[in-house]
């Protein structure tokens, strides 16, 4: 896909950038946008995750979500190895067209590698004022991720 | 606040900090977490912020939510100008404790700086293959920013 950029406008003037219709999004220095995940039906955030221009060019055009994962330096289809994939219901993005926020159908049980629905499956919890906060779990493993990753500790 | 990183765990195996209660959030090397705000009552993503060390132990401190804003180099308070606060109802940290997950009360018109609820008040849309995609806007304005930031073009 080395056409890639072409899909992207330029960065414009900040009037452009925050009330044009031109699709400019911004890429940080590391050439990557942060993107966050919702559940379509429920609205629950899944996931919060990176793409770089490549990726995202790749779920526009398939209308199945990928990523660029930081730690393996790679792009990434989600759910390639767990075959949980999310297929693209809405894509928005916001007022300095540096973040995105995706809408998806979730395949399989879950977006986390942990096994988990979601990967905000625990809490912040305060105890008493000045204590160290503490993490309450939220939500139970809803698939084996021994099964389904065979030991790889990713939300491939 | 000189005993705010007390109020953090020190980053433990990968185990502890998935499968653990002990709160470990994890701060890029600029020193910021990724933050995703939704409305406590629509579900609906509000804006995607960051939040330094300080920030964060302000906010579980307060119940008001702070942010540390990357152009300005300084905390804000959310609201601080607009009196659009936000107050917090739920946090969630996400599986890697590099993420944050805040539901929030928005008080007043809206969060966004250009006077919609939410940040993210356009679509990417496509329209053939191949071809830019274009934003529509989804969100008419709920407030003149004119009127609440009197000129600043920041979302405080």
């Amino acid at each position: 896909m080395s056409d890639s950029p072409t899909l992207f406008a330029a960065r414009g003037s900040l009037r452009d950038i925050e009330e044009g219709t031109a699709f400019a999004p911004k890429f940080d220095d590391a050439g990557l946008i942060t993107c966050v995940v919702t559940d379509g039906g429920s609205g629950e955030v899944l996931m919060v995750a990176h793409m770089n221009a490549e990726a995202l060019v790749r779920t526009i055009e398939s209308g199945e979500v990928w990523f660029y994962s930081r730690s393996r330096a790679r792009l990434w289809r989600k759910g390639e190895t767990s075959g949980h994939v999310q297929k693209l219901i809405g894509l928005r993005v916001d007022c300095d067209q540096d973040a995105l926020w995706l809408k998806v159908e979730q395949s399989g049980a879950g977006a986390c590698h942990t096994g988990r629905r979601s990967c905000f499956y625990r809490a912040v919890v305060r105890t008493a004022s000045g204590a160290p906060p503490v993490l309450e779990f939220q939500d139970e493993r809803v698939f084996d991720p021994r099964e389904v990753y065979g030991g790889a500790n990713e939300q491939r």
